[in-house]
C-alpha cells in the first residue's frame, strides 16, 4: 500500500478527501493543526474521523497564528452571520486566514518526505467554498511545483503529487460522495463559531454552505445546530 | 520607508542579509522560528541581533519540527564532525530538515501579509552550503510564484519579491560583505552542536564553511570555539 498525507481538519471537504484516498487504497497519515483557531473543537473531529476510517498515523502540530492574527478565526475580529450568497461571492472574507494552507502543505510537505510518501490530499474546493485565494487550482499547481524543487526527497527523484478530489464539485456533490463513501457525517465539524459544547452556529458562511449542500443533496445533516 | 519581513535565524548569512535590507531602507519585521532544533541557542543570537540592527519588530514562531523529525537538527541523530570538503559536497547531509525553508517561508508570507509588506528577505546561499535543496535558486522562484497565487494581498494586486542578496556570494563574499555593513559577527551564531553554555564546536559542517571563509576573507571569527 503507498503512503499518503492527509490534511484533516475534521470538515465535511476533509474527511471525504480522507475517503476518498482510503478507497483508492493509500494508507493515511493525517495531519491537523492547532493553530490558535477559535472553532478548535474541530479537532476533537479530526481525531473522531482519523480513528474512524483507519488512518495509520494522525498527527497534530501546534502552530499558533495567533502570532500574526490579520483574521476572524485566530484574532478577536467577528464571524460574519447570516450572509446572503451574493455577499459571500462579493469577495474574500474576514474568515480568510494569511497563508494558511501554504503553512498547511508546507508541514505535509515536511511529513510526506519522513514517510515516505509521493502523494499528499487536501480538501480543498473551488466552487461552493469561502473565495479563499489558497482553495484555487492555481495555487495547488504552484505549490505543487515548489515541492518538487523543494526537498531532497525530489532532489533524489522522488515526485509529489497534490491530490485534490473535491476542487470541481459543488457542495451537494461532496455530500453525495461522502454519502456513497459511508462517510459518518455526524463525527465532522464545519463551524467557525461554535459554541462551548461545540455545537455549530448554523449561521456562519461555512454552516450556510454545509446546510446548503445538504438540501440540495437530499441528504439529512445530523449535526445538532443551536437553534 | 517600506517593510519587509526578514527571516533572522541569528546566524553569518540570515544576519548578513538583514544588514542589506536595513542599507536598502526597509523597516525590518525579523522572524525566527523555535522548531525544536538541537542549537536553540541561536534564537538568542537572533534577539541579539534584531535589537542591535533596529528591527521593527522580532517575532519567534514556534513550531515543533521533531513531530516529523528526519533530520541530526531535530532527533537523536548525530550531527557529522570533521567532514572534509569533498565529503560536505557529496550529497545532502543528515543535517537536512524536510522542508524547512518551504515551512520558514510560508510562515513569513503570512506575516508579509499582515505587516502589509511585498518583501521577504531571506539569506540563501547556494555556493558555500551544505547541499541544501531549498536554497537553490529553482526553489526561490518556485516559492516567489506561489506567493504570488496564495495569499489575499496577491489576489488584490500586491506582488510578492523573495529577496535572496547572498545567494550568489562565496562564504568569503558574505563574510566581506558583512564587515562593510558593520555587521558585529561576536552577536551571530552558526554552529549545529554547541555546548552548554552556546560556545560553538568548531568541527561541524556549519563551523567549518565558517571558519574556511572568514580565513579567505581575512578577517577574525570573534566567536569563542570550544577548542
Amino acid at each position: 500500500m503507498p503512503n499518503a498525507v492527509c490534511l484533516l481538519s475534521g470538515g465535511l471537504d476533509s474527511t471525504t478527501t480522507l475517503a476518498v484516498a482510503r478507497r483508492q487504497g493509500y494508507d493515511c497519515y493525517a495531519l491537523s493543526f492547532d493553530y490558535g483557531q477559535r472553532h478548535a473543537v474541530e479537532l476533537k473531529a479530526a481525531q473522531r474521523v482519523a480513528a474512524a476510517m483507519g488512518a495509520a498515523e494522525h498527527k497534530i502540530a501546534r502552530i499558533d497564528l495567533r502570532l500574526f492574527g490579520g483574521s476572524a478565526l485566530t484574532s478577536a475580529i467577528d464571524v460574519p452571520k447570516r450572509r446572503a450568497p451574493e455577499q459571500m461571492a462579493a469577495g474574500i472574507p474576514v474568515t480568510y486566514v494569511p497563508a494558511r494552507n501554504t503553512i498547511f502543505l508546507s508541514f505535509a510537505l515536511a511529513y510526506a518526505e519522513v514517510a515516505q510518501s509521493s502523494d499528499i490530499f487536501l480538501g480543498v474546493n473551488a466552487v461552493d467554498y469561502s473565495g479563499y485565494p489558497d482553495c484555487r487550482p492555481e495555487f495547488i499547481e504552484a505549490f505543487e511545483h515548489l515541492a518538487n524543487v523543494a526537498t531532497k526527497a525530489a532532489v533524489e527523484g522522488s515526485r509529489i503529487k497534490i491530490h485534490t478530489p473535491l476542487i470541481h464539485l459543488s457542495k451537494a456533490e461532496i455530500i453525495r460522495l461522502a454519502n456513497e463513501l459511508s462517510v459518518d457525517f455526524s463525527l465532522t465539524h464545519s463551524c467557525y463559531d461554535p459554541d462551548p459544547e461545540g455545537r455549530p452556529c448554523g449561521a456562519c458562511d461555512s454552516c450556510l454552505i454545509r446546510l446548503t449542500g445538504f438540501r440540495v443533496a437530499g441528504i439529512t445533516d445530523p449535526l445538532p445546530y443551536r437553534k
